[in-house]
């Protein structure tokens, strides 16, 4: 401790002095950081390195010396300065509590982040897209996948593929395997009591939606487990993060204005209808997260990463995602 | 129009013959990707092809039979497929309203978003870091500044500044100026009516806090157009947007359970202490951000990116934003 405190006074001291000799270089008219005397200006920064709670302060008073050296017009003294202020945070920064740093990490899920850099050589890179409708998160995930040359997964290809899981167990009747050739797969059904009952049979009493999001849940891990690729939505982050399988969490979205810009071009809809649409799908996803998740939909907390897809375009979107992915690739 | 038409089905008999050929190589047991027969199936192509609300279902199924054709084991026949699969993709590209493709973009914005890669030789790399309180927010955007050797302004530097320049129109009293120079800046102030009173002169009538802020968005804006530089909080990136200025916005934030963590841990607080004073600390930001940006606080849409720092740690946050600007920059 005592050998501490000294440490704090010297670095003080030499905080004190560089302040001077910069502001002596600059000329500021912004005038010194520190205009007490010595000996009081000395023992507040001791203060501050020494209270753990305020170390912050201490950083925004060196950081404001440092801005100031970088103004100074000499190179010499400029290099001068700023290699006395870089040795005086190496050194403030091996004192205990220096600037009250403590890190926030998650271990349990940085652990499984590939663009954290702790991916092993066996794992693969899975890349879950969430995304608000008409930010064109499907078309970013698209091309993704494609320029990258991985699979791609989106709730069509979910469905086809739980289908024929489903079919191959002979648990799909005829009638069905007919309208599933037919493309009326796209149509939606109206509620049938005959089909209920059946499903409540076939889903041993679960509900169907259940009993959907359970056998997607067992897919996307097996997928995660044995391939590269790409899948949209489906709570594939959660559930990925619930099976400790390592995956990329983005969370894709755009203003509201500018979705129902791009959903009134690709859909054909007048304003008003593109609002409803917008508003009700987003009401949709944020229960089927909420639910089936516990965390909050569209919450930067609830993702790695979240794009305003707005701000970037779609082409640029992808080139920002491969840029994060790339360099810790291979 | 025709000669569209005539394309059309041209692709969607690629389509099926592909389907059909991928099949044949990899004997999977989910099956072919169309089940119905080739008229069928064409002319079902050919519908999605022409009609733009759906084209997002064609590109679902090309990505079926993609994903199932990387997975032939049979190298050369792999290599046909999947060429023969790009060349559809690309041709379907060419096509009007390919896969209903529309771009999002608010051009304003993105123009002036140095990681979208629109950034001239002349414009200042400024990065606006907004961030719950308790997420690290700050030694990020410290360490950042600091291996980017460019400046870092936070609110007690811009406090700093301000006061300073006020103190050189010399509307700032001694007894402030001493107060200011034996720390006693940290201390908060009680009301009291001749300080306000005072105010009230200084500032023409304006509340003093808009006043604040007109200050700083000033001083922000001269900093961005001047410099390289880190900029915490302030709406800097509101700011800077209203005046269109250069700048990429961020956004860091934690899940509330490591914020509450660190903080005890940062701050020495009990757990309830500092569970209030986090939900405190997060309704001013928003109070605060709401009232002078117009845009929703800590919401994806208001920022380029957001990202959970929780998810990366300190170190691991700063790589990411540096793999972010770096391969833009220069």
């Amino acid at each position: 401790m005592q050998e501490n405190q000294k440490k704090c006074l010297e670095l003080a001291n030499r905080i004190y002095d560089l302040d001077a000799k910069v502001y002596e270089c600059v000329g500021s008219s912004l005038g010194r950081t520190f205009t007490g005397n010595r000996e009081n200006t000395v023992q507040n920064l001791c203060m501050l390195m020494l209270a753990k709670p305020n170390g912050h302060l201490l950083r925004s008073e060196l950081a404001l010396i440092g801005n100031m050296a970088r103004t100074i017009q000499d190179k010499e003294a400029r290099g001068q300065m700023l290699t006395e202020y870089d040795s005086i945070l190496k050194e403030i920064e091996q004192l205990p509590d220096s600037f009250g740093k403590v890190d926030i990490v998650d271990l349990s899920r940085a652990r499984l982040n590939p663009t954290a850099g702790k991916l092993s050589e066996k794992d693969h890179l899975v890349i879950c897209i969430s995304r608000t409708q008409g930010s064109a998160g499907n078309d970013i995930g698209f091309e993704l996948a494609d320029e990258l040359h991985i699979n791609y997964y989106d709730v069509e290809i979910f469905n086809q593929v739980l289908n024929r899981l489903e079919a191959e167990k002979g648990s799909v009747n005829d009638a069905e395997a007919e309208h599933f050739a037919d493309f009326d797969k796209y149509r939606k059904r109206s509620f049938r009591l005959k089909t209920w009952l059946r499903e409540f049979n076939r889903y041993h009493g679960l509900p169907r939606q259940d009993a959907v999001f359970f056998n997607m849940s067992d897919l996307i891990c097996n997928l995660a487990r044995t391939e590269d690729c790409v899948i949209m939505g489906r709570c594939a982050d959660a559930i990925l993060a619930n099976n400790h399988i390592p995956h990329i969490s983005l969370f894709i979205s755009a203003p509201f204005s500018l979705r129902i810009q791009r959903t009134m071009a690709s859909k054909n809809m007048e304003l008003r209808q593109a609002s409803r649409f917008l508003k009700q799908m987003d009401r949709q996803h944020k229960k089927y997260y909420d639910f089936y998740t516990g965390s909050r939909w569209g919450r930067p907390e609830s993702y790695d990463l979240c794009i305003n897809s707005a701000n970037y375009g779609i082409r640029e979107t992808i080139d920002l995602i491969e840029r994060m992915i790339d360099q810790k690739r291979k």
